[in-house]
Parts: C-alpha cells; structure tokens; sequence
C-alpha cells in the first residue's frame, strides 16, 4: 500500500478535518476489505442515527490527534 | 466547499462550544448528503434520549479540542 | 442567548464537575429546544442504565477539559 | 451538599483510582437523585457485561484526568 | 485491599499494556465483586463482537493515560 | 509472550496506524484467546456496521496516542 498517510500536518483546520474523516475510514476499509461489502454498509449507516453519531464520535477522535500535530492551527 | 473551518481559534468559550458542535454535525452532513435524509433522522434521534447523550459525547470530545487550541480561554 | 459559558475557570473542583455537567447537558438542550420533550425523555433515561453510564462518560470527557484549563485546581 | 470534591491531588494511584470511580458514580447521583432506584439499577448493570464495561471506560476517562491532576505520582 | 495499584511507571510499553488491562478489568470488580457472577459474564463477552470492542475502547483510553505517565517509553 | 510491544516509536504515520490497529486488536486477543473463536467473530463483525466504527472509535484512541508518542512525527 503507497504511504496513504505521509503526514499529519496539514495547511488548515478543515483540511485537518478531511483527515480526521479519512482516518476514521481506513480502520473499516482495513478490517472489511470489500469494497463491495462496505458500499452495501455505507447506505445502512448512512440513514442510522446511531451510526452517523458514533462515526462523528470517531472522527472527533482523530480530528483531537490532527489539531494538537498542528498546534491547532494557531496563528505563529 | 468554501473554507467552512478557517480556523479553532474564538473569542469566548461558548462561541468554542458552538464550533464544536458544528465540528460534531459535519461529519454527518459528510456521511448523509442528503439534507431531507439528515431532517427526518434528526426528528428521530432528537426523541431518543441514547442518540441525544451520544451527540453530547461528540462535541465533548470536540469541545475539550477547541478548548486546548484556545488556551481554554485562561484570561491572559 | 446570554453568555452561558463565560469562562473555564472555577474556584474548586466541585464546580468544575458542576460545569462539566452544564456542558453535556448544553447539547441535548441545543439538539432539542422543547422543554417538554426534554422532560418526557429525563423520566426514560433516569431510569435507564446504560443511559445513565453514558451520561457520565460525557461528563468524564467535559471534567477532564475543565480539569485540564483548571490547572487540575493544583496548589500553586 | 458539603464539598464532595475538594482536590482531585491523591497520595497514590490507587486513591487516584478510587477518585475516579467516585467521579464516574457522582453524575448517576445527580441525574437519579432516588437512592432506591440507584439500587435497583445497580442489581441490573451488575450483571451487564455491557454496562460493566462502559462504566469501566468511564472511569478510565476520569482516571485519565486524576493522573495527569497527579503528574503521573511520578517519583519527583 | 493491598495497594494494587503502586505506580503506573513501567519498565516496557507491554507492561504498560498489561497495566491498562489491569485497570480496564479493576472497575469490573469493583462493581461486580462476585467472582463467580463475573466469570459466568466473562464466557458471554468473551463470545460477543461489540463488548469486546468496548473492552478494547477502555483499554485504549487507560494505555493513553500509562503510555504518557511513562513519557511513552522515549529513549532517553 | 515475546515482547510484542518493544517501542510506541514508528518511522511514519502509516506504520503508527498500524501499531494503533494492533494495539487495539491486542485486547481481544487477550480477551479472548481463541483463534477459531476470534475468526468466526471477525466474520460476524466484519459485515456490523456498528461494530466497524466502534473499531474505529478504539483505533483513534490509540493512534492519538501513538501519534503523541511519536511527536506527530514532525519535521524536527
């Protein structure tokens, strides 16, 4: 697999963000494999409540890890 | 998508607060596109009080990251 | 809305735990506006175990924030 | 309510411990204020592996908070 | 009880690891003293996807704490 | 047990997701020390919606840890 994730450092908060998201992601793609299986999930998830609250819970995780590499983005 | 998260950095803590539940709610919006889908759930999961406290755990977990990158508002 | 949450800062650690408790409750009052239906639903998850136990995780999250801004209320 | 919570400094990580345990029951007490319905919940989430272990988690979060309060009880 | 828990320092990240086990299962028996009680819950957990799951979310919360009390094991 | 766990230090990001993986898969190996038992989990797991973001939510626990083991892998 090419280094999908070379850094932590990003040039803004939402880019930050994006990462956050896609940080969340890779631990289902790395656990579910098909790519098939997880659009066939995706459209489960994506109209439950719970799981749309869990995954911004995931996500609120990582974003936490990415704002603090940056130092929050704070302007030097 | 214009630059939605510019930066973490606000006046008062409460704006801090605001933030972090937009940081919370855009992964959802990230998730389901669908703003008719995100209304009908939300009706949903606004009377369910497990979905009610598991948003509340997201934007803590936000929160407690806009805080940091605020130097939790310390008066100087 | 009046500054709800003008400061991080508390004089002991007893109200810092109040606060946090303000701060998990702040999102269930913002995701649902109706006194009433808040009401309806407190009589369910008081009840509730696991409701409950994920309440005071959002606390835990919320305190270790204030702890943290705070200083952990440490003798200086 | 007298200061349930005077410091969150212990002498040794098992009080730090005990503290955090007491952080995590101290939310169930104010949102179910009813002692006798506190037991009655008790009987069942102590024989829920599920409940176990969330509140296990969020004792963790508290303990996560106490420590770091406590610098660790690194030797200094 | 003996002093279970007399330091959080560890020679090795493994050793950290076992600590937050330690500390994850300590909440368990503290709110289930029944060991008997426990063992029948730890044969339908140990068979149940979502609480092993959670156990391994507490754990990762405790291992976060260990990992920075012992300044995660940087070479000096 | 050979020392599974030498050092929280990675070269990448990459290889701290990785680790953060393995780290939260180790306690369902301990949890549950049966392989063909872990295996038949997996397949259930592996199509649970639910279940694959409460990986994710464990993983992003660990990886903010690692991440600040590893300095978020700054450019010194």
């Amino acid at each position: 697999m090419t280094d999908w994730l070379p850094s932590l450092i990003t040039a803004t908060p939402a880019e930050g963000y994006d990462l956050a998201v896609r940080l969340a992601r890779m631990t289902v793609k790395m656990t579910q494999a098909d790519p098939e299986v997880r659009e066939r999930l995706r459209v489960q998830y994506a109209q439950d409540p719970d799981a749309l609250i869990a995954i911004s819970q995931a996500v609120a995780t990582h974003f936490a890890a990415v704002a603090a590499a940056n130092g929050y983005w704070r302007p030097s």
